[in-house]
C-alpha cells in the first residue's frame, strides 16, 4: 500500500448515526466480489449503527440503461423531435416516467446517503451505473436551472463514490500509467456535486487507494464512516 | 463563440483519406439531432473523400450495455466466481463472445479512424456508449498488460471524440460552472489511449466548443479532417 493514506486507525463513535437512512446504487455481477463484500459490510455496519439501509442491486435488478422512448408512459411532448433530456424533464413534472426510474428516485429521495459501489470500468462507472445516473437523475427531480451545483434539488444529501480499481495505487498516482485518479473522478464528482453534496474530495481517492486490496474492509468501515460525524463540518470544496 | 477556438479557414487538401476505413460509433436517438446531423455529415464527407464508412447506430441498434454472462456462448472459465473483465478475455482468446461483441471488433479491427459521436450525459458518454466500450475494448483484444497504452493492440488506429454540450462555452471553461471541458475529458481520452491513438488532445476540446451551435458543420468538416493530414506529424502528449 502507499503511504499517502492516512486512515485514522481509531474507532469513530456512532453519533448522528441512528435513524439516517442510506441507498447503496451497486453495480457488480458476483456477489462474492470485493465490491459485493463492501456492500455487504456497509449494510452490516450502517445497519448496527441504526440506520436503515436500501440496496439497488442493478445486476440483479437487469436495470435498464439505455435512455429511449420507453422511460416515457404518456404521449412525448414532441414526438417530431426526440430529446431525451427535454422528454424526462416533462415527463418527471407529468409523473409520466417509466415505474423503474419513478422507483429509483423514490429511493434517491428518502436518502440521506446515497453510496455508489463498483468496480472501475474504463476510468468510469459501469454502463449499467451510467445508466442508471443518466435516467434517473433526471432534469426536474435532481437538478434544474438554475438549480444545480450548490442550488442542487438533493443537496440535502450527501454521495459517497466507493470502487476498487484493477491497478494499484501506484498505477492511479500523478505519476502511474493510468493518471492521477483524482483526474479520473472529476467528471463523475462533478455529477454528484451537480445535484448532491459529496462527502470529501479527499474520500474517494482514499477508497480507490483502500479498496484495492481484499483485507481492507475495516479500515474501509473508517472511511465509510468517516471520523464519526455523519456530514463533515465543512461544505466539500469544489 | 468563445474567441478561444481557431479554425483553420481554408480548406484542407484530402491527401491520405482515400481508401481509409472509418468506423462512427453514434449514440443519439433522434436522427434529426445535431448529433445525427454531425454523424451524417461525417458519413457524406469522408464517403466522397473516398473513406469507406460504417456507422455503429447503437440506439437503432438496441445495443446491449450490460456486462454480463449473456456475453459469454460457452462455458464460464470460473462458474464459481464471476470476474466480467477476465471471463472476457478467456472468451476473446477461444472465440465465444457474444456475436454483437464480435460484430463490433470486426468493425474496429478493419477501421483506421473511430468517431465516437454523442452527446454529453452527466459529463461523460451515454450509458449505450459506455455499454460498447466496457463490452467491445475487451482485454486481449483492445489491450493486455503490459500491452496498453503506448502498446495497445490498437495503435495503428485514430479515435476521435466528437460531441455536443447542453451549455456554451463558458459554461466549460476553465472558470465555468461545469469545470474545464479538459478534466471532463479526461477519463474518456484515458480509455481511447489505454488502446487507441488520440488524434489531438486539443481536437476534442475544440469539438466540444464549436459542436455547441447548430450551425457549425462546416467548421467541424475541417476540424475533422484537420488539416489535411490525416495522422498528425506528432504522436498525441499524453
Amino acid at each position: 500500500m502507499s503511504g499517502t493514506t492516512s486512515v485514522a486507525m481509531e474507532d469513530p463513535q456512532p453519533r448522528e448515526m441512528a435513524g439516517k437512512r442510506v441507498l447503496i446504487v451497486y453495480a457488480h455481477q458476483e456477489p462474492k466480489s470485493m465490491n459485493g463484500s463492501l456492500k455487504d459490510a456497509a449494510v452490516s455496519e450502517l445497519s448496527n449503527r441504526g440506520c436503515q439501509v436500501t440496496v439497488s442491486d442493478l445486476y440483479a435488478m437487469n436495470f435498464e440503461p439505455r435512455a429511449t422512448k420507453k422511460d416515457f408512459t404518456g404521449p412525448l411532448n414532441n414526438s417530431d423531435f426526440f430529446n431525451y433530456g427535454i422528454e424526462a424533464h416533462v415527463a418527471y413534472k407529468k409523473g409520466i416516467l417509466s415505474s423503474d426510474v419513478i422507483e429509483e428516485q423514490k429511493k434517491v429521495q428518502e436518502a440521506d446517503l446515497i453510496i455508489f459501489q463498483f468496480p472501475l470500468y474504463w476510468f468510469s462507472v459501469p454502463a449499467i451505473m451510467k445508466g442508471w445516473m443518466d435516467r434517473v437523475l433526471c432534469q426536474g427531480f435532481a437538478f434544474d436551472f438554475p438549480e444545480c451545483f450548490d442550488r442542487g434539488f438533493l443537496q440535502n444529501k450527501l454521495a459517497l463514490v466507493s470502487f476498487t480499481t484493477g491497478g494499484d495505487a501506484e498505477l492511479y498516482s500523478k505519476t502511474g500509467l493510468s493518471g492521477d485518479i483524482k483526474y479520473i473522478l472529476w467528471p463523475l464528482q462533478s455529477s454528484m456535486v451537480c445535484c448532491i453534496s459529496v462527502v470529501s474530495k479527499s474520500w474517494p481517492l482514499r477508497s480507490a487507494l483502500l479498496l484495492n486490496t481484499h483485507q481492507k474492509i475495516r479500515e474501509r468501515r473508517w472511511w465509510l464512516l468517516g471520523q464519526g460525524d455523519w456530514r463533515p463540518s465543512g461544505k466539500s470544496s469544489r
